[in-house]
C-alpha cells in the first residue's frame, strides 16, 4: 500500500468541489459535491442517535440498494429536528442534484452538518447545486473537505493506493469532526471514494470493520450527534476483478480502507474542539476485548482526566478512579499505569520519583500515551482522545452566536 | 417541620469542630470531628466505584454493626490508592480517636477527601486529633463543615426540627462536594446527625430513600469518586419513642431526612466547580421512572448542553440530541421542550419567536429550569446540574498545583 499526498491526488471516475453558497453567514465554503461518472457500489454507517437528521433517514433507505452516484453535503445547518419540512428539503436537494446530472434521485446521497433546529435555505442550496456542479474537478478534494467543516480548524483528507488483481486502485476519504464526536455511531461526516471494483455487500462489511477500529475508537466530548454518517462509494473504474470473499485481494482492500479511516479518525481527534493534546489510551490485560475498550473509553471520556491532561498535571488518581467506575473487572492492587514509558503506578501504588519526573516530561508533549495494564486477562484495546481546554468551553458556549 | 438557621444551631448530645492540622499546604481547615456523647445508631451510603479509599472500605465493615459514636474526616488527602499503608493509616486514625474519647475503635468512622495516591501525614493527623477533640463545641458545625471543603467555595449545612412522639428532634447535616459529583454512588462527603431515637435498620432504609431523591439526582461532571460517603448518626438524646415501621412518626422522620439531604445536594450543585448557573431538568411523560431519570440525567451530563447553558445560548438541538442517545423510548415528533415557562419546542419543532425571546431571558437567570415532555407515558423525574464554564477547566487543570 502506498500513502499519497492528500494535497494533490485524483481518483479515476470521480470529481469533487466545494463552494460557499450562503448557508453559513461568513464567507466560508458550505456546499460540497462528489460525483462518480458511473453508478457505484455504496455502503454507509449512520448515527445510532434516535433523533436523526432528515438526510440520515433518507440515506438509510437509499443505501439498501447498495448503489449510488452522487454525494452532496452542506455545512452550517444540520437540517435536524425540522420535521416534515426537513424531509421535503432533503428530498428536494437530492432531486435537484439528480436533475443536474441526469441520474435518478435515489442515486444521490445528501448530508448536512451544523446547527440543529433550523431549516435549510433552499433557494441558496438550489443555486449552489448548479454552481458547484459546474466547477467539479478531478482534483477538487481539498475544496470539498473545506466545504464540510464546521468548527474544524483544518480540512481532513487521506488517500492510499494499492495493487488489486494487477490493477492500481486508489482509495481516498475526507472527513469533518471537531465536536459531538463519540463512538458507537457513525461519528461525523466522512465521504470515502475508490475506483476499486468491489461488490456492495463486501464494501459494507469492509466499512463496518474499518469503522469499528477507527471512528468507534475516538471520543472528544462524549456527545452523539443526530447527523453523522460515513458514506463509501466504489465505482469500479480501476477495472480490477472483484475480490472474492476471504481472498488476499479482499484483505488488501480492507487494509486500504482501514488506513484511510484510521488516518481520518486520528485527524478528527487531533482537531478536537479546543484540543491542545492528542492522547492515546491503551488498556492491556483486560478480561475481554469489550472490557478493554470500555475501560479505555471511560478514561478517555473522564472530564477530570481530560482537564488534568490540559493542565499537564500528573493526577493518576483520576485515571484509577475512572477505571474503578468503568464497570469492568479490575483490582486496584493489580493495576499498573504508564505515562509515556514511565511506570508511575505499579500494583496500584504510586512509584514516586524518578518515574514521576519522567512522566511529567511526557505530559508536556503534544502527544501523550497512557498505558494501563489491568493484569486480569489477555485482552487489549487502544482509543484516542484529546484534552479538555478553556477553548472547548469557549467554542461551545458561543457556537451559534 | 421547622427549618432552622444553619449558621447557629445545636443537636443535643452532639459536638463538632474543625481545625487546620497541616494536611493542606495552605492555612485552611483540614480536620473535622463530630462526637456523640453516647452510642448512636449509624447508617451509611458508600461510593460504588470499585476503587475505594481505605476509609470507605473500613466504614463499610463497621457500619454493619449499625452503631457508632465518632466521625472524623480530613480534607487535602484522599488516602485512596495507597495500598496496605493506607489501610493501616485509616485504622490508626480510628484507634487514636477512640483512645482520645475512651470508646472502642469500631465506634469511630473515618473519612478522607482530596488528592488520590498520596499518604496521610500521620504525625499531623495524630496531633490534630488531640487538638480538635479539645475544641469540640455543641455549636461547632460551621467549623466542621469548613474543614471538609476541597474546591468548595462555601461550607454546606442544613438543619430542621420536628415533633416526633411528643418530643422535639433536630436533624442536621454538613456536606462537601464541588468536583467528581455524579449519581449512583454516595456522591461526596456528607455527615448527618440527629438526636432522634430510631432503630439502625429504619435509619438505613430512610437514608437510602433520601439519597435516591437527592444525591443520586445531581451531577456536576459525570466522574465518580473513590471516597464518597454519607454517614448518618442518630443518638436518641431526644428521648422519643422509636417510630414503628409504617407509622406517621416514621414518615415525619423521613421528611426531615429528605429535606436535609435535598438541601445539601442542591447546595453541592450550586457550588459545582466553576458553576455560574444552577439548572433543574425535569422530564415528564416518560414510559417508566427509570427512563425519566435516565433521560434527565443524560441531558444534565451533556458537555454540549452544559457549555451552551454557560454561554446562555438557546441551542435546544443539543437537548434533543442528548435525549436521542439517552437510550430511552422517545420520538422527536412528540417531544416538547420548555426553557422556564417558554415552550420553545412543540412536537419536535422549534416554535421561534416570541417563545425564543422569552426563553432567552430565562437563560440569563442564575437558576434555569428545563422541562421536557416526551409524551410517551406518565413517569417523571427531576435532576439538578450546573453549567460547564472556563472556571471548571481551570480548577481541574490546576487542582494539584
Amino acid at each position: 500500500m502506498k500513502i499519497l499526498d492528500p494535497k494533490n491526488f485524483t481518483v479515476p471516475g470521480f470529481k469533487a468541489w466545494g463552494i460557499h453558497c450562503g448557508v453559513k453567514k461568513n464567507e466560508k465554503k458550505d456546499l460540497m459535491l462528489i460525483a462518480s461518472d458511473r453508478e457505484a457500489a455504496v455502503a454507509g454507517v449512520f448515527t445510532k442517535n434516535r433523533v436523526k437528521a432528515a438526510s440520515v433517514v433518507q440515506n438509510m433507505t437509499r443505501v439498501k440498494s447498495g448503489t449510488g452516484q452522487i454525494m452532496i453535503a452542506n455545512s452550517g445547518c444540520a437540517n435536524a429536528c425540522t420535521g416534515k419540512r426537513g424531509s421535503v428539503d432533503a428530498r428536494e436537494t437530492a432531486e435537484l442534484t439528480a436533475k443536474e446530472f441526469g441520474v435518478k434521485p435515489e442515486a444521490v446521497y445528501v448530508a448536512s452538518t451544523g446547527v440543529i433546529g433550523e431549516y435549510l435555505p433552499m433557494p441558496k442550496i438550489t443555486n449552489g447545486i448548479a454552481t458547484v456542479a459546474g466547477l467539479l474537478s478531478p482534483s477538487g478534494w481539498e475544496q470539498a473537505a473545506e466545504a464540510i467543516m464546521t468548527t474544524d480548524m483544518y480540512p481532513k483528507l487521506s488517500v492510499v493506493q494499492e495493487e488489486i488483481s494487477g490493477k492500481t486502485i486508489t482509495l481516498a476519504g475526507i472527513a469533518k469532526g471537531s465536536g459531538m464526536i463519540h463512538p458507537d455511531m457513525a461519528t461525523m461526516l466522512c465521504f470515502i471514494v475508490t475506483d476499486a471494483n468491489i461488490s456492495a455487500p463486501m464494501l459494507k462489511k469492509a466499512l463496518l470493520t474499518s469503522t469499528d477500529k477507527s471512528f468507534n475508537c475516538i471520543t472528544v466530548d462524549g456527545d452523539m450527534s443526530t447527523n453523522d454518517m460515513i458514506l463509501c462509494m466504489a465505482n469500479g473504474a480501476a477495472g480490477n476483478k472483484k475480490p472474492a470473499p476471504g481472498s488476499k485481494e479482499q484483505k488488501k482492500f480492507q487494509a486500504c480502507l482501514d488506513a484511510v479511516t484510521r488516518s481520518l479518525a486520528l485527524q478528527v481527534v487531533k482537531d478536537g474542539e479546543g484540543a491542545t493534546k492528542f492522547v492515546e489510551i491503551e488498556v492491556q490485560g483486560a478480561k475481554t476485548p469489550v472490557e478493554a475498550k470500555r475501560a479505555a473509553m471511560t478514561v478517555a471520556k473522564s472530564s477530570l482526566v481530560k482537564t488534568a491532561l490540559f493542565g499537564e498535571d500528573l493526577n493518576w488518581g483520576r485515571i484509577m478512579a475512572a477505571l474503578g467506575y468503568a464497570g469492568v473487572d479490575m483490582d486496584e492492587a493489580r493495576t499498573d499505569i504508564f505515562i509515556g514509558k514511565a511506570k508511575i503506578v505499579e500494583k496500584g501504588l504510586g512509584q514516586g520519583k524518578p518515574a514521576d519526573r519522567e512522566a511529567a516530561l511526557a505530559l508536556k508533549q503534544r502527544e501523550v500515551k497512557i498505558t494501563i495494564d489491568l493484569h486480569k486477562g489477555k485482552a487489549g484495546a487502544v482509543v484516542w482522545t484529546c484534552d479538555l481546554s478553556y477553548e472547548y468551553v469557549k467554542i461551545n458556549a458561543a457556537y451559534r452566536s
